[in-house]
């Protein structure tokens, strides 16, 4: 059941594969002869220096698949030198999380029709020294997960949403539906807009990112309403079935962003060279789901830390063997897409 | 036996499966941030206002499903405030219908070469309170359906044709080939042409809708011919295999008709996400076939309001997933086609 | 071992495959509307009247698959009103099958390096009351057929090359290959070119017509040569792996000859759809070889009636339901393919 | 585990499989009536005339393969009239191999961080007679082979890189990882760039083939450094995964080119077809790796001449089957790809 949770799209789960499907009609153009002795991955986001380029996204309820949760994956960013997301429907809570030690680390954040909630959440999550809000924007309502609806699924009584504890919001009911469809249809605000986005900037001096652009038309949007970043992204496939897999409406978001505000990815990105064909088409970054979960699972904060060891690992090798020793010399020339037709050859034969 | 003629297509079946599959070749473009709250289904077919655009193609013999058959399709179509079309071919009357109550219901109708007997139905029908007539033209010979072949299928002996049981031609006999398929070289009009339409205008008050419509000219000699709306349909992939996809069709028909009539699409509808896809592409609203049989087979009445209901909450959510809150929000920008072909990126490289 | 030999296809058998696939990838459109109650599937070949534009392609070695061999196709071909093409490699001479009765047939013709042979077939062909030459002209060498070569294919003992008794060319040794692609190498005259085929001029005065055409180049070269028409063919993928398939080859060769000499289709036609869609693409008619042979194995002489009328059928139920009554009526319109692009609507997004 | 060394790709191993299927997506378009009595195969490379355009790329340690290894491999080359190039990383030295018997040869360079290793090396493989040096480009780090990697792949005690044997060089420790892994992180020069192709150049006047070209902006870069000729080679899809099929990257590189230096192709060339393919898109000649190594396996020297004399009746198949008499009768037109669009035909319908 928690698996089931973990790993299902919504409905026939063509996005959830396609997620994955599209990275591999992105090619490489490696070049060669390039003094690739020194490898420099570091970069910069929203002005905090990382490592790498791959961050942590936000995923609900940690502790499901292992005890220490939240923590855990906390101090195996904090040791991988990158970012962390926490998620509103953490099971530890913003205070909890950041009483493991420094770290950069940004909050997830899901409007509730009570806005004193959300407010209080912010200011805890600025206070506990969270760097940035994650304001996702693809879940006015749960997307249909057809193996969460079958198994009745709900968070396990042992387990509260922490950040919600004293607000009497921590506890997910069963009922005869998936049990977070239906806490979601009940706390979760529908009416989110735009001009939500001007109040939250008027309630905290965080920088805010929107999770869940997946056209330019919106792209421009957020540009306009002032936020500090955009991630594209479909919720890892889970909301809406038969979206594109986000590396491919990556390059529309990218374009339309006018390089005015950075632009990163989730979805699918599991290989070093995932994050090399994001970074090649446009994104100043990448995040990565389930398998943070799955290896926490596993084995716990070592767990999370050998699942970031290996992306940055693979990613190094890939900017090698591609010729790049620094982000920026990774460029859109490093691939080829469907859509860069050759130019089509006129046929001699009439 | 029954479930192969319910079930099967055509020949090789690749129509049938391409209905399916067309459908996931049209991506979304959702918009973030709007206020979905309140999200109105409501429409409005030939001027009666239904509850949603999902309405009843017409089925044959649902008797073979259910012993109420009909009757039962024809309550839930009421009680979920939509339109069901009554096959020529059912095993109740029109008449039998009607008394289950109100409700908006069309006739399908196929013209036997006996015109006495098309005009006394249709004048039934009428008189019955159904409200259009939609014209099948796709069949004046029926498919080669092979399963029904090898089955011999026909109907069973203690079912009629309801609608032609005092004419003698209620009775279908058992036949070397699909008993079917006999009884439509034996009765139907192959003669059939747009003569035919005009002169039904002549018998009846009724909007006639134009069923099986495939290409811009046909639909466009429709609006001439006086076609009340046309529905693009392949039959179910059950007439001619290698028709293209119905959702792959509806574009090319939209335009030839330019507006002056409603476009309505039938074949493969499963999902919510498909009837937005078939509005996003034009379409007024859609029918579907087979998930009625099927759930009517399993739970009679209640199956069907099921059925119904399902598909309701699935567009509901499609709509509240991609930003629309009326009918009338969903635009074309809404979904990514095929042949949306992205502006090819020029080679840097020679 | 004889299975294999009319099964297979060259090398990957990837244009074995293709033969069929390709069919599939060119959809209909249908007309609706016109009255279909005749059909009318008559045409003329090279001036002679036929029942459909179905007609039989020559395949060696018939009594292989059943004791009546080409006799038995011969009657069936009559009793259907088509054309029979007999192999040069048959295992009934041209004197014998003529004897079968009246019926329109052509000889297929390899060229053997011995001329006098070539000569002395060619003129008891036409002795024999053959109408046509169809030169076959892509088999210099055989074709890797790799089930034969493991097989060590030969012909049986027990018969023969019947048109080539007298000259002891009529048996075939069993080789540490191929039997029959030794045969070919020992026989067939690798130097054939065009100056042939006017040398062939000189000797009969029966049409010739090409097989085993797939450029636009050599249609031309065709037409020039003096041929009374072309068939479009891949030698039912047992040549040149990685061929196109013939249906995707033919609107080439169709353009290219510019309607000076008719064009005529084989490989992979097995259904009355796949008939029509060659039509549509241009050809004259289309020939079958493998199905014939199955039918042959199966019932003899009532198989190959049964595949003929199947055939017959089976187009005429898809004319009815494309709109077409006669062959004239079935136009490029009818049919759309990969290559009938639409045009790319721009997209809005940038 | 050696199986696993010689089959495996770089991690996903999409690559491995397109270098395959990519040929099947090039299809021929093949030329009738030509006396093909006659074909000539022979060419000649960088000054020396070959059998055919079919050449043995440099593979690693083929003494795991057979105890003969590398000299059963030269012996089969020069029976068969073609060039072997040895691995830098062989298990036979170049005086060894050399001492086989005449024949053409090339060394493959790795080019170490001891630049006097490189330099001895290239001396002694002058001195032994080989005739260029094809110097490996893709590889400053290894690519991730998974398999090596689970496997803890190394070189067998039993055996030596004997080209490094006095240097100290020759042994391959086991590791907790791939072995050959660790062993390039530790000996291989990942500042290889263009200047070091300059330097090579002083230090010898063998000719200098850049082997792992995959992109047009790289043979510009080698045509200016003084290259010799060109390998498109993926290694075997071995190194970087999601590089192109090396048969769709040539046709760019060979435009590139110019003509000024001869292109060549190696990456999953199996049969006669694909040596045609390669030729008709550009290429001066193919190297082919794997199946020399299979057939070492199976049946030592005599397994070597065999692959080699069957790939050579399947290109000569081709070329007759073609309508090509020599290989400069292989023209582009002889195949069609993907991007040779057919003119798209104006649709009529709207
Ligand atoms: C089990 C699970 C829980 C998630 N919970 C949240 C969440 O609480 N808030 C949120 O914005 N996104 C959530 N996501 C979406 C992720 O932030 C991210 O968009 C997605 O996982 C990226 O795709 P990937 O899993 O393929 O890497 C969740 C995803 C998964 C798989
Ligand atoms: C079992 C069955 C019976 C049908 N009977 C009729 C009929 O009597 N008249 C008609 O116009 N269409 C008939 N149709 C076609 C449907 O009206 C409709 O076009 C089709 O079912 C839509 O495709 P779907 O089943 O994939 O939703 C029938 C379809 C099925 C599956
Ligand atoms: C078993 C077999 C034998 C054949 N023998 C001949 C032959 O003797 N001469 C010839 O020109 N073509 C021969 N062909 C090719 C056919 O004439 C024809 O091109 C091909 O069968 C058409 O493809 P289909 O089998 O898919 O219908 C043969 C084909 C098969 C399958
Ligand atoms: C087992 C193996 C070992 C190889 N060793 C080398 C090598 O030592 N040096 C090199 O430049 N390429 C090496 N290659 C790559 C080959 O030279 C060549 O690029 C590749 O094998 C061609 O692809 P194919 O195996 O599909 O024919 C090796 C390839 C294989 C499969």
């Amino acid at each position: 059941m928690v698996f089931d949770y973990y790993a299902s799209g919504a409905e026939d789960q063509w996005t959830l594969a396609e997620n994955r499907n599209a990275f591999s009609r992105i090619l490489f153009r490696p070049r060669i002869l390039i003094d690739v002795s020194k490898i420099d991955m570091t970069t910069t986001v929203l002005g905090f220096k990382i490592s790498m380029p791959i961050m942590i996204a936000p995923t609900a309820m940690q502790k499901m698949a292992h005890p220490e949760g939240e923590y855990a994956t906390a101090r195996a960013a904090s040791a991988a030198g990158t970012i962390m997301t926490l998620s509103s429907w953490a099971t530890s809570s913003v205070e909890e999380v950041a009483s493991t030690g420094p770290g950069i680390r940004f909050f997830q954040l899901y409007v509730y029709k009570d806005r004193h909630v959300v407010a209080q959440l912010v200011r805890r999550a600025e206070r506990a020294g969270f760097k940035a809000i994650a304001l996702t924007v693809d879940t006015p309502r749960l997307g249909r997960r057809e193996a969460d609806i079958k198994n009745r699924f709900t968070l396990p009584p042992y387990l509260t949403l922490k950040n919600f504890e004293g607000l009497d919001l921590g506890k997910m009911d069963k009922s005869n539906d998936s049990g977070l469809a239906s806490y979601v249809a009940g706390q979760i605000d529908r009416s989110l807009s735009w001009k939500d986005v001007k109040w939250l900037q008027t309630i905290t001096k965080l920088p805010i990112l929107v999770k869940g652009v997946l056209t330019a038309e919106d792209a421009r949007l957020a540009v306009q309403a002032g936020a500090a970043g955009i991630i594209v992204s479909n919720h890892g496939a889970r909301q809406l079935d038969y979206v594109p897999a986000t590396i491919l409406a990556l390059e529309e978001v990218v374009k339309a962003a006018q390089g005015r505000v950075p632009v990163f990815l989730d979805g699918g990105v599991r290989r070093g060279t995932d994050v090399f064909k994001a970074l090649a088409l446009g994104a100043s970054g990448v995040f990565f789901g389930r398998p943070v979960l799955y290896s926490l699972a596993a084995e716990g904060e070592a767990g999370v830390r050998k699942v970031l060891q290996m992306l940055r690992e693979e990613f190094e090798l890939t900017m090698a063997l591609s010729g790049c020793r620094s982000l920026n010399e990774i460029t859109r020339n490093h691939v080829v897409t469907d859509w860069d037709l050759p130019h089509p050859r006129p046929l001699p034969r009439l």
